[in-house]
Formats: structure tokens, sequence, C-alpha cells
């Protein structure tokens, strides 16, 4: 079963800060997609079968992009 | 005779945005002194002493960066 996740981020403004973003959260471990849209705020995220990633994690890589998450579903 | 150049630059958005036109343009030679500021949408060039940087090489840079500029004193 193929989890999917959505964030949502503050702050981001352009390309570059969609870059900095994904460019966190793609290390994580369990990351098998990813989507950030700086227009709409949204980081979607779609995770390998079995992964243990936890929110916290998530929130903390966006963290250190030097954004705001928060979970929306 | 220091020489000093103002440059406005569109399409700037946030610091991500301002370090990629530095980049670019700090690579020009003549270039003793760059501010840059998304804010205010300035470039504020210092040139050395008998530098021959022209305004088409530092418009061009920008452009590399992905933004447009205009000379404006």
């Amino acid at each position: 079963m193929i989890e999917t996740r959505r964030y949502s981020v503050t702050g981001m403004s352009c390309g570059h800060c969609e870059s900095a973003v994904r460019s966190e959260v793609e290390q994580l471990p369990g990351v098998a997609g990813l989507e950030v849209s700086a227009e709409t705020g949204r980081l979607d995220l779609t995770l390998t079968e079995g992964a243990a990633l936890t929110d916290e994690a998530v929130l903390a890589a966006v963290d250190e992009a030097g954004y705001d998450a928060a979970r929306q579903s």
C-alpha cells in the first residue's frame, strides 16, 4: 500500500525555494516521490512501501531548508 | 575615481534570487563591490579603477541568472 501525504509549506516564493525544500526532503529515507510547489505552498510526498518516515523528520527537513511546514493530509 | 552604478532588476522574490544574481555578476571582471536586494529590486555595483565593464555584460549576467535588469544610474 503506497502512502501519500500532503504538507503545507509557508514562505516559499520562487523556484529556488522549491529546490531548497526539495533537496532537503528528497534525502530522507523512504521518499519515493516528491512534488513541491511555491505557488500552492504544497509538498506532496509519496513513500516507499513500509517506509517509517515520521512527520517530525519531514518537518525538520523543511525547517533545515529555511521554511515552516505542517501536515495537511 | 571609483565608479558606482545602479541597475534595477525585476523578478527577484527572495534571498535565493539575490544569490543567483550575485553569483553571476560577481564573476565579471572589474567588480569590486556588489549589493543585490530582492526587496528593492536594486543591484548596486562598485567597479575597480579603470574597469572596462559594459552595461551589456552586466545585463547579460543578470539574464544568465534568470532575471531582467536595466541600468538606472
